[in-house]
């Protein structure tokens, strides 16, 4: 630490992100939830030199035709819709500026480790509620909270989903808090809320379009809600980086919108690999909680999660290990191509003996 | 104002960017200081569709051919450079992370408008240092401070420059506080202090590839000091958003490090066109402030500057005008083309008949 840093970030620990190996040749990489298919075609085409000596001019600061694309996918309006660098940046931004009257922020004890992080350094008092033995997360534990309340459905790194009618429950049982959902897999089988913004004004949704849009490298995150919370993001974001998206990225985004029978087929194809991969698993004696992700949590009574996943990096399949002791028994693998997800079991069963 | 938005938001005011007109097809766009010419050759190479597809993947949190293609350039460590979403990312994590004992945060009265925003949204007290009668930055008044210093060189939006030899002045007279020099327009013409972060350990040099880069609309901004700094930087970046750099701007950043020819091609037709600029100008009755950035401060007793902002607007040309008592009678012309600049001039003799 230098001897200028703020004493309130001393004890500051930062998000460790999944590991992302420079040399990725020979890796099959299903630690990070990227998407194994290459963003709609339309972007290669679209992102010519043309664009590119366009770097020159700065990006719109309000992201216009990315914005547009998005309320024009979900049939809402403009004013509902802002833009992030990732959906990390919207989720920094709501744990900034939503503390509530009461400064506390109620999240899943086991969820986006993010989270905490966020209330570190924004000064929230983060309350962890703990998930039931099944790891779900049950919506009465979050009735009449007295903060804001943040959720990510599916969850992570479980990929259980709540029904949307679950997520109104909790709605209607905090009329006076905001209630955040990260949709950031919802594309994968689980119900969007982005309907009910009309009706709930104490409703954000926050998606990303790294995972299901296949643009995880191009940072692009995305809140809908009320047309009061959006003008409250963008109050945050243009005291904080009115640009915050640039030129390129602003492009890809709005194409990979636009483009709804690729979206359909790949996301599509990473479902199918995904039921297909679980019945693998489940044969091999793996407990697979039900995903509606593009990842599932597994675990054996054969092998502990620790060491399955130092015995799959030895084939070159990298996977994410959680230390906490509530979950180290697991691994998250991401879905990848059925070919990758071939590897990983021929490899599990060599591993298994 | 939604009924969410934390108390100490309430006042908040954003800062307002340069306007950026969606349809620029006949417009001279002077206002914002972009640079006339397009990011070196090789960016456009470089981004091929083979990149564009890999935009599914994560992009590298340390932005690493970036950070070493910036340390490469200056002669410095790796560990001494860090890379923001745009300089203004940069500028604001310093808002939050170094606000001193204190909690002062001195910068010059007139200088980059974003400086009292960030302290609005960090809950720092802003201290504005009057310039001297002729607009410049005195040093000794920024000698002792008890806070944080930020001083933008050359300052904007006057375009006058401290020589290194007065940043070291100031570096002298503060050894306990943190020191930010914002080389945002350095490359025009004035003296960089990077090489100063190796004797001086309360230095931070940021710097953009937005002006002399070309790079406005990829964001790509360089914080550089000692390796404690920068350490404590990334340590609030990993705290708010690990992937802050897509993955084309990061090349897109690296390569245009890399091209020196090219640089220093562009950046001296820049200084070629600014000195023709100014002697034209100070030919028509223009006083212009001695600029060592790609924009000058121009001023005329013919004309006040906000009519002279809207009979050029008139003529499809585009400025910069502040409504600050204390400049109001300028304008803020950025350096284009010398075609550019020559349109400006001739509609400039018929404004003043």
């Amino acid at each position: 630490m230098s001897r200028f840093l703020s004493r309130k970030f001393e004890t500051l620990k930062p998000y460790t992100p999944g590991e992302q190996p420079k040399a990725t040749g020979r890796l099959i990489k299903l630690n990070t939830n990227e998407n194994p298919y290459v963003p709609a075609p339309a972007v290669s085409k679209l992102i010519n030199s043309h664009e590119i000596n366009d770097l020159k001019l700065y990006s719109d600061p309000d992201a216009s035709i990315l914005t547009a694309a998005v309320a024009d996918y979900y049939g809402i309006r403009r004013e509902q819709v802002m833009a992030g660098n990732g959906s990390d940046e919207i989720l920094a931004f709501i744990f900034m500026a939503f503390q509530g009257r009461s400064g506390k922020i109620y999240y899943p004890q086991i969820s986006y480790s993010f989270y905490p992080v966020y209330c570190d350094i924004f000064k929230a008092e983060g309350v962890e509620v703990p998930l039931a033995d099944d790891f779900s997360v049950r919506p009465q534990d979050y009735f009449g909270a007295d903060g804001t309340i943040v959720i990510t459905n599916p969850n992570a790194p479980t990929g259980m989903a709540l029904s949307s009618a679950q997520i109104e429950e909790i709605l209607i049982h905090n009329r006076e808090n905001l209630v955040v959902i990260d949709e950031a897999y919802v594309d994968f089988g689980a119900e969007s809320v982005v309907s009910f913004i009309e009706r709930y004004d104490n409703l954000m949704v926050v998606q990303t379009l790294s995972k299901s849009r296949s643009l995880a490298g191009a940072r692009v995150g995305i809140a809908m809600g009320n047309e009061k919370l959006i003008a409250d993001m963008n109050r945050i974001k243009f005291s904080f980086n009115p640009y915050n998206l640039n030129r390129l990225s602003i492009l890809a985004g709005a194409e990979a919108m636009k483009d709804r029978r690729y979206f359909e087929e790949t996301r599509r194809k990473i479902m199918d690999t995904r039921e297909e991969f679980v019945k693998d698993m489940e044969s091999l004696g793996f407990r697979i909680l039900p995903s509606k992700a593009n990842f599932v949590f597994a675990s054996s009574h054969a092998i502990s999660g620790e060491e399955y996943f130092d015995r799959l990096r030895k084939y070159n399949i990298i996977v994410r290990h959680f230390k906490d002791k509530k979950i180290c028994n697991y691994v998250r693998i991401t879905i990848g191509t059925p070919e990758e997800m071939n590897v990983l079991v021929q490899a599990t069963r060599k591993i298994l003996g």
